[in-house]
């Protein structure tokens, strides 16, 4: 609390040169500085964050020679051989983020102290005129083999000088915000200012766009955090000349303008960071055409290119989307940037349209191919998230286990500034509604029309399906408490018909206030209690957490004749320790009958998924032959902990997709 | 013997206009006039074409109109209402042209006077500078409503001028021939005179290609008959005037110039009389780029585009070829008039190469997906020759039965020319070479450098693998014997890697010559005698006759997983009557042992073949379960002889590919 008013403080002194704008969003989310997480579920992945991921970033940092380059570009040399990626700094700046979003929860000093010595050596790194970049200044003669021979000369291609951008940028205004300080912001906007000095249509400026995207967000971030028109053009600017410059590619979604794109093309992460980006611009602009195209791309991705996970991006080569209904399980490239990015794109389009649905996107991808990425403790990362193993096939940047750091470090350190930014996404506002985005234990300060209500959730959920809310305004309140009715809990698997329930619950979820049944009809799959409230006002929301078989459309080839089980918003999985059977030689009955078991003891505390099948085998004689078996799903999120062997979650339920083993 | 003699009287002092040229081609095929077939196998096939599908063509002609058509353009009245097909004309031609076959067979008097009273009615019909298309000249103010208001209007189209022309050559031709009288063939010269008069790039004269081809290999036809240039230029004109007139769909081969084109596409009857026209009019002008042409074709027809049974046009929509590897079962479509010029054209290419991998085509075609399309007695038809049924889907026009008779009659007449013509096929001559191509019992004069030499097979083939070949010069006489050793006695499906044998046989073929084994290297796949040969002297040829197991190309969905079954020459396939379970869900073993079992009662007289293999079913407890079964196959070409009911060639040996039934 007292951290949320010092940084309240800041805000208010900081000499800005122009005002805070805006977000220009209709709705506003409470920031994670206001959301205290209780949660067990994801307090675990908080610390695991907190105590294992970020000092882990740090120090691979350190030991990968990621410092080592600012030190080098502070004292340049035409003898350094500059190796590496031509985004290495990034990953000091992301590590940097989710330090900073932990620290406002959980001060730190020495941490604290740690990155401003950081801070030291970038600031050190960056030339006069506020270029930072250090795979050209270290070397200027032979720069990094990305970058081209002048500034920006590939910015288009390899040379991430704006996506270093976008990321310092992110990482700045966080540490920003979270401890007040500008040693890190001054950097940034400094060399902000050094590329709107040298990029844009005005005469004497070069006309470039980012090869990779992300500056777009960034810059709009630093509009709503300093008021300067000229960030917000910027943004607008490496939007609007895509498809006119060099660049016109799929694979960077060059291809066209950027509003008449109306499918989900090329690299996932590219491509995600660009749609926030417009609906950032979108926000702040009221430009309606770019709210057109990113509608238009958002129905492709669920109704064709989203894996049941949350997982975007189909294919391994250009890490990118494939076609429609393309959708390969053992080789889903999935990459754990790619879910973050659908995150940050759907919590936008919320934003902008007020609609769960873009929550059930976003929820579906934390509980599942996002949080897969980061193992239980922390400690190990997967770059692409695939649902199906063999044990063999080399997914995770050529192995098959979990992977403590990575030659391009992308996924780790976007791990590092994701979760802790998790507070974030619980709640948000509109005039005098409270939308209750996401079911986790916390206590959080709203402000509703300019009047404090405390709102502290207690919930077993993800495990459980009750979610007690309590809401303590100051005095009484008038008040739309809008509960967000996840898709599943309505039979929708996600909107549109890519996936099905195979079944219909008719009454899958039921709310009360103050022990009284309440009724509402759901409003854009909220579910709305508008009234007074007063201190100590307790709703209970129950989902029936049955677990429901699921099918695909079946235009996905690599789901035919297979189901797949989910629980409340947990999608599952077999994997090889729990069944003493080849998990692709399994057949599922029609109609299986599913049993809940409790072990506290797996995984960090997980319920399982039992239901009976049969093992298809080649006996002795060559003939096909059949054993009964008991099938034992886990949590996706929680494979690959044991070891490396077969995973599957879309399980074979017609023969046609079964493997038989031979006896 | 007359007979042909008496043929060869009418060819010396016919007055005809030029000289009879030589075909051009290197190898001549010994004439069907000089082939007697005395063979058990195709011996039932040309009774039954003789005494059950010719006159069933006819009686079909008088009773639906096709006649009458010929009546009334005598007598053409505004009143007519033109109706049936523009191209019913030439049922009446395809059906003289195999009646005239088989006369020199079989003299039959009422059979002759018979044609000739229908060729008055035909004679009558024409205009008087030759035109001839009932379906104009009945009603030239209202004519049939593909034909267009004038006469080539739409013989791009829907027409059918030229395609008539084409029938009524290749008829008038082979009727004279066979019977020496000028009746048929004078009215089809001058219709070919009126075409060459009108058509053609020469001032006043209309740039038209046929909608459909066949007039072109016709044409080459007349002139080598005739020796008459026009017509040799007239073949040619409409060849190479292709892809630049109107029409320049690839529906009917004309996307492109035709020496451009390297891919079979369009409809597949088209396709190959096209290809077969193409071969001519090299032979006889030495144009090298026709050939480059068809072999690249050709190529690509065998390696990506050819059932195993021969069958080509994988599609129903357009009758026409697929993509590479679109060879679906239920749905193929493999139109027995596909069938038929399918071997026109790799006789064609037999004749310009002197490879016998043209004639595992034609072999492959006509034991397997050219008779298929006949009954055993000759008196019904299939239009498409799919490789599976499911007694249900509606494969022939419109009914999944055989049927005696269509609205559109190609196949039947098609099939009455083609039977009667097959000893045509059995041997070549180039030198002092004689080509064994074809198994089957007969006795044959055979021209060789001047010498006769009488011609002796007798054999079992296709169900035993003994072949004898008596050699019976007058005197002696060098030569060299070059008989065809299949490619499925050579481990070879097919020229390419469309599909395989499962396992390779050491010894597949062996010869001897009057009793003692005979080795020789084979050249360009035939076996080669060259000795002096004296009457009397035996040929024995043995083909090893184990069933084999076949398994197709990977790239081929609609196969995968699945296995075939041959013996010899035969393409098996698994019909309901002769198993006791749904066909669809039987699945056979690796390495499956077949026992060969004769049935000389069932379908004229088969031998079957049996193997284990299990039925895949759901019990009543909605689990898998397997019933152990034997599996009985039949000739492909006999089934949908005992009503409608399940049928497949490629049987599932993958799990993945069996379709389990309820219990």
């Amino acid at each position: 609390m007292n951290k949320i008013i010092i940084t309240f403080l800041f805000f208010a002194i900081l000499p800005l040169k122009a005002q805070k704008k805006d977000s220009g969003y209709p709705i506003t989310p409470v920031p994670f500085t206001s959301v205290k997480i209780t949660d067990s579920f994801w307090g675990q992945r908080l610390k695991a964050s907190r105590e294992k991921t970020i000092p882990l970033a740090f120090s691979k940092c350190e030991e990968t020679g990621r410092y080592e380059n600012f030190v080098k570009a502070a004292n340049p040399s035409s003898e350094y051989k500059v190796g590496g990626l031509s985004f290495d700094d990034t990953d000091v700046y992301k590590t940097i983020e989710g330090a900073s979003y932990s620290m406002q929860t959980y001060p730190d000093k020495k941490l604290d102290k740690y990155i401003d010595s950081v801070l030291t050596i970038v600031a050190a790194a960056q030339e006069e005129d506020g270029y930072l970049y250090t795979s050209r200044t270290m070397n200027p003669e032979h720069p990094h083999e990305w970058s081209g021979s002048k500034r920006w000369e590939k910015v288009e291609e390899l040379s991430h000088e704006f996506y270093n951008l976008g990321h310092m940028l992110e990482g700045a205004i966080a540490h920003y915000q979270a401890t007040g300080k500008r040693n890190f912001l001054d950097i940034a906007i400094k060399y902000a200012d050094c590329v709107d000095r040298e990029i844009g249509d005005a005469p004497g400026k070069q006309i470039k766009v980012p090869g990779h995207q992300i500056a777009e967000m960034a810059l709009a971030k630093l509009y709503v955090l300093t008021g300067e028109q000229k960030y917000l053009d910027l943004a607008k600017f490496f939007l609007d000349e895509r498809g006119y410059t060099s660049r016109t590619d799929e694979y960077s979604q060059a291809h066209k303008p950027v509003i008449e794109q109306d499918e989900a093309v090329g690299h996932a992460v590219r491509a995600v960071y660009m749609y926030s980006g417009m609906a950032d611009v979108a926000a702040l602009t009221g430009d309606s055409a770019y709210i057109k195209a990113i509608d238009k791309i958002w129905e492709n991705v669920v109704s064709k290119k989203l894996y049941i996970t949350g997982g975007i991006g189909a294919r391994h080569e250009g890490e990118a989307f494939g076609e429609n209904y393309e959708l390969p399980n053992l080789t889903a490239y999935n990459e754990t940037c790619a879910a973050i990015g659908n995150v940050y794109w759907n919590h936008r389009m919320f934003l902008l349209h007020g609609d769960a649905k873009y929550y059930d996107v976003v929820e579906r991808t934390l509980y599942n191919g996002l949080i897969s990425g980061v193992a239980l403790d922390g400690g190990t990362f997967f770059y692409p998230n695939p649902l199906e193993s063999d044990g063999e096939y080399q997914f995770n940047q050529g192995a098959c286990e979990r992977k403590p750091w990575f030659g391009c470090a992308c996924c780790p350190s976007n791990l590092s500034r994701f979760i802790p930014s998790l507070p974030g996404y619980v709640y948000a506002v509109k005039d005098n509604s409270v939308y209750v985005n996401l079911f986790m234990g916390n206590t959080s300060e709203v402000d509703v029309e300019g009047k404090k209500v405390t709102i502290k959730q207690t919930t077993g959920y993800p495990w459980k399906g009750d979610v007690q809310i309590e809401v303590n305004p100051k005095g009484k309140k008038d008040m739309a408490l809008r509960i967000r009715i996840p898709g599943w809990a309505q039979n929708q698997v996600l909107p549109g018909d890519l996936y099905s329930f195979t079944d219909n619950v008719l009454s899958n979820h039921s709310v009360k206030v103050n022990g009284i049944s309440f009724k509402s009809k759901l409003e854009k799959g909220y579910f709305v209690i508008d009234r007074t409230w007063e201190k100590g006002d307790q709703v209970e929301v129950h989902f029936n957490m049955e677990p429901r078989v699921i099918t695909a459309n079946e235009k996905v080839e690599a789901d035919k004749g297979r189901i797949s089980f989910e629980r409340g918003p947990i999608v599952y999985c077999a994997e090889w320790p729990d069944n003493d059977f080849e998990i692709s030689s399994v057949l599922i009955p029609a109609n299986p009958q599913v049993e809940v078991v409790d072990n506290p003891e797996l995984l960090n505390g997980i319920k399982e998924l039992k239901t009976k099948g049969q093992s298809i085998f080649i006996n002795k004689d060559g003939l096909l032959d059949t054993k009964n078996v008991e099938l034992t799903l886990i949590p996706y999120y929680s494979w690959l902990h044991r070891g490396s062997g077969d995973m599957m979650v879309w399980l074979p339920q017609n023969v046609s997709a079964v493997k038989p083993v031979a006896e």
